[in-house]
């Protein structure tokens, strides 16, 4: 059996690392520290795929992957979402009523804002879950949590003192599965495309891309712009939407848009996964 | 003459501060942990104005302000626009041979990425700009610079090293600046309008509300989605055009597009501002 090797972003113990194991089961997981590191330990060739977030269901996207999915040639071959759970943990043997401050990421805070007032415990951004648990073990610190994931507190050996804890229970992220090899997967019936496309200088240019997925009723799911760097307040467009590359509505699309575009990329197709 | 208080995100010396000023230059800026208390601020009137990032021509939407202005009843303005300009911090005295580490705003450090590897100095991602500034003055760290903007070095006594060390050139912020009061101001000739709307289930239903627009040749200057949270994969959008609330084009266009949108809300119009 091949063992792949699966980049994310993240200490160990990180939600992306989670949704490694979910997706490949028999991998092995390869920790990096930023999202740039997981780009470049795919490209290089130290890992076969890598997992990445794209957007989370209450947070929306992570801008940061967008803008390296646009540079980087690598491609999008599977998506994956992943119901998140918080969970605050300690160091074995502490007390709740001795608990002062929760550390995690400012999302994740933000995620459980009404249980944290109710408990009265003083919010503590870091810049990782993961991070924060690990922060605790090191300090020895019995008057703070974490919050992170069951799988960050099994690895660090510490204890969960509460489970579910996030204020909405809609809570998903979405993950690409991304990899160097540009073969579309073949279309399964229930397909996925993502590209990116910017637009020419011109009123209503926008709306004229996106009326030719209309007329001929392909359901678009995302939206998403970004600013192209290059001139300020000119945007990039990250779309998804329903189809295969390889089904003939979805090529005849994209060569009617072609032209009407500055650019445009073909991120991938894929299979569709379900949601909650 | 009136001293307006206006409330802003961060550490004294933050850009948000240097916004303040610019825009009310006699003000007395009151600085607050998080863009939710800048809002409470702002609503409990311990402030007048509130003066808060939107978007940064690099790094994009600034999210959260996004959703709090979906969720709490107050009024967009004004719009005001800041070059970013990071400096290298450290303690007086510091060699700039001896350093190792550079505190900052994960984005700061991204912002200063090349400048970083150039100089073969290590990225510590930190909370805030002027914070990474009060942490190695508090910690008399002579290792260690912070990024952030030259007030910030002036407030906590520091040293500048260095100055423009930003990647980029076009690094733009622009501010809202928010009131409870939600009277217009008068049309200038040159407006700006925001609004937030919803679309209904139903293919097509963005494309056909964007269309009314392009009809009436209103250019769109910028649209946004955002999770609802209620139901995932659901968006708001927030949209920025040309025009002001009282001209007769956009009351036509805002009374066309209501019935079509699951719901739409009008954050305010201003004066636009010019941007490089």
């Amino acid at each position: 059996m091949v063992v792949h090797k699966v980049a994310f972003q993240g200490e160990r113990g990180a939600y992306s690392e989670l949704a490694v194991i979910q997706f490949f089961p028999n991998s092995t997981p390869i920790p990096v520290r930023s999202f740039q590191e997981v780009i470049e330990t795919l490209l290089s060739g130290v890992s076969d795929y890598a997992v990445v977030p794209i957007e989370n269901s209450i947070e929306g996207s992570v801008n940061e992957v967008y803008d390296l999915l646009l540079q980087s040639n690598l491609f999008v071959i599977g998506e994956m979402y992943q119901r998140i759970h918080h969970c605050l943990i300690a160091i074995e043997g502490t007390d709740q009523g001795s608990l002062k401050e929760v550390y995690s990421h400012p999302q994740a805070l933000a995620q459980c804002r009404h249980y944290l007032n109710e408990k009265k415990l003083d919010p503590v951004p870091v810049y990782d879950t993961a991070g924060a648990v690990k922060m605790i073990k090191l300090g020895q610190n019995k008057n703070a949590a974490a919050i992170a994931s069951k799988r960050a507190a099994e690895i660090y050996g510490m204890e969960i003192l509460d489970v579910g804890i996030e204020d909405r229970k809609n809570n998903f992220t979405r993950f690409y599965i991304l990899s160097r090899d540009p073969t579309y997967t073949k279309p399964s019936g229930n397909d996925g495309t993502s590209i990116i496309f910017s637009v020419k200088h011109a009123p209503g240019s926008l709306v004229n891309i996106l009326s030719e997925f209309a007329r001929r009723e392909i359901n678009l799911t995302k939206i998403e712009s970004r600013p192209t760097k290059k001139t300020p307040w000119e945007y990039n467009f990250f779309t998804d939407f329903e189809g295969h590359v390889l089904d003939a509505r979805i090529r005849d699309v994209l060569r009617v848009i072609e032209p009407k575009t500055a650019f445009v990329k073909i991120l991938g197709s894929y299979k569709k996964e379900m949601t909650g």
